[in-house]
């Protein structure tokens, strides 16, 4: 029973940050699920209305990787009224050769919130504009702060302005950020912050639009990933058909439960096959952006292969003790 | 953080036991199913061929209890030339009230074998005669000793035969079981064992029938347990046809990868809507067996409720400490 290691967060929030080599092994994972060979299962998801909450459940096996994840992620959404985040759960890691588990990382959700926002990174850093210096982020919560954080590991971002629908919260996040290096402000006018930036992020459990299509200008790009449920989306549908380049994260999952889900009920944009997946445009196997005033958007619900990918890297953290 | 249970599989197999209460409990959990409100996801699968494993995840939230369990199942069949079992993993138990972790059971799969062999003594309570004293087994690894102690748990079994392919196997496990109020023998001719027997509980990953419909005879009862993957199946269609009576631990899932399965491809029984599950056969809802002359058979393929039924029980067990 020794062999298995047991992670508390804070063991893991003292070895794994959100940098450059998290944004690296996120972006290795998707060119893996591009390259064949990963088995990602679709999302097992259990709801349980009467008490407000809900699990999800994630896995992807990399061959060629020590171990894969297994994550458990509940969402519990009267636990803010009881002083708890609403979120929580673990991963587990388990051998490729035996299937025998490595380890159990009581992360609370830490690991998800570093590979979401390293996605962030790494669809930035493969679609946005080389010189992109202005941020809007829309939301005010964790992955706001984290996606922002994300964009400045892989663009040179000097100003950011932060739209959320509580004005104190956006507020309080643009003094909490704003430093040396950056300069973050907070405004009650999504469009004006949409219109204002180079890359936009949209981090928002919303269930209706918060970004419009009238609003984008040539060479912006858009990450929306605040989407993880079939009952939310973030972007106008007509977004999508406004945009010259759509990339998912993965079809398989954007189709039910992403920006694409409401464009194709919309009729926005056609799923011909043409679309392409994250892993594809970081491998060159589909092309990216290909002139700067284009406008871009990446759909990102989350995958397994981020999990497997992050909890490599954190157990790799302890093994080299 | 130390509010988190980790308890390893010897604590726990110190703890539990495959006893009156585990059946009780895995009974009261197939009772609830019916009762509705329980929700149940279609089971998680993922197959990794290059490394001869896979991996399934299992759930279930009953309302009322205090937590969930979501079981990960590995099995890696390379496994016994390393001299490890195939199959491990283990159970997270969740709070129903917060969705936070409440306990982590390292069971290697433990509990799934306690719960497994609870849900065949389940089966034959509602559906064996209650004179049953003869069983038979086909198959001699694990669950087929902890079936047939199942059985004697909640029937006066006073003899029983085991068949498996490997006739040295057997022979040894009837050595092994034989004792004071028991009388194990094995034999060569699965046609004998199936005549002698009232009730037939086959335990094998058998993916063509082991037992024929001709052998059956009127008053039996057949639970057939091992197959839990679309490519298994231990039953010859037929004896669906033959039986009286055929119940489901769940019938979305014994479509899929139960005896169901291949007799609905045969074309021996027909999914009509009237299928009982053993949960309302439990519940009253549905008759079970209704004379003494009948044959019925139990097809089990593993459900989500049966785990957090036992990892309830487990935790409890350890929080009356």
């Amino acid at each position: 029973m020794s062999d298995i290691r047991i992670l508390h967060e804070t063991d893991l929030r003292a070895r794994i940050a959100l940098d450059t080599g998290a944004i690296d092994v996120v972006e290795r994972a998707f060119a893996r699920l591009a390259e064949g060979g990963v088995e990602m299962p679709p999302v097992m998801s259990m709801h349980m209305p009467d008490v407000n909450g809900e699990v999800d459940v994630k896995t992807a096996y990399v061959p060629g990787l020590p171990g894969f994840a297994v994550k458990i992620s509940p969402g519990f959404f009267d636990n803010p009224a009881k002083g708890l985040p609403s979120t929580s759960g673990l991963m587990v890691v388990l051998s490729t050769e035996t299937g025998r588990v490595r380890a159990v990382l009581l992360d609370n959700g830490y690991l998800t919130d570093v590979r979401t926002a390293a996605a962030g990174g790494v669809a930035a850093r493969h679609l946005a504009r080389g010189d992109a210096a202005r941020a809007a982020i829309f939301g005010a919560g964790l992955q706001a702060r984290m996606q922002l954080r994300a964009l400045c590991l892989v663009r040179p971002i000097a100003e950011a302005v932060i739209w959320a629908r509580d004005p104190a919260k956006s507020g309080r996040l643009a003094a909490e950020l704003s430093g040396n290096d950056l300069a973050v402000r907070a405004t009650a006018d999504p469009a004006e912050a949409a219109g204002f930036a180079d890359v936009i992020v949209t981090t928002t459990p919303a269930t209706e639009p918060i970004l419009m299509a009238d609003w984008l200008r040539p060479g912006q790009h858009v990450t929306a990933m605040g989407s993880d449920q079939a009952g939310k989306g973030e972007l106008d549908p007509a977004c999508l058909a406004r945009a010259d380049l759509y990339v998912a994260d993965r079809l398989a999952q954007t189709r039910k439960m992403g920006e694409l889900r409401a464009a194709l009920a919309a009729g926005t944009i056609a799923d011909d096959g043409s679309l392409p997946e994250l892993g594809e445009v970081i491998t060159g196997r589909r092309p990216g952006r290909t002139a700067p005033e284009q406008i871009t958007i990446a759909d990102l619900t989350g995958t397994g292969v981020q999990d497997t990918a992050i909890a490599t890297r954190a157990l790799a953290a302890f093994d080299q003790e």
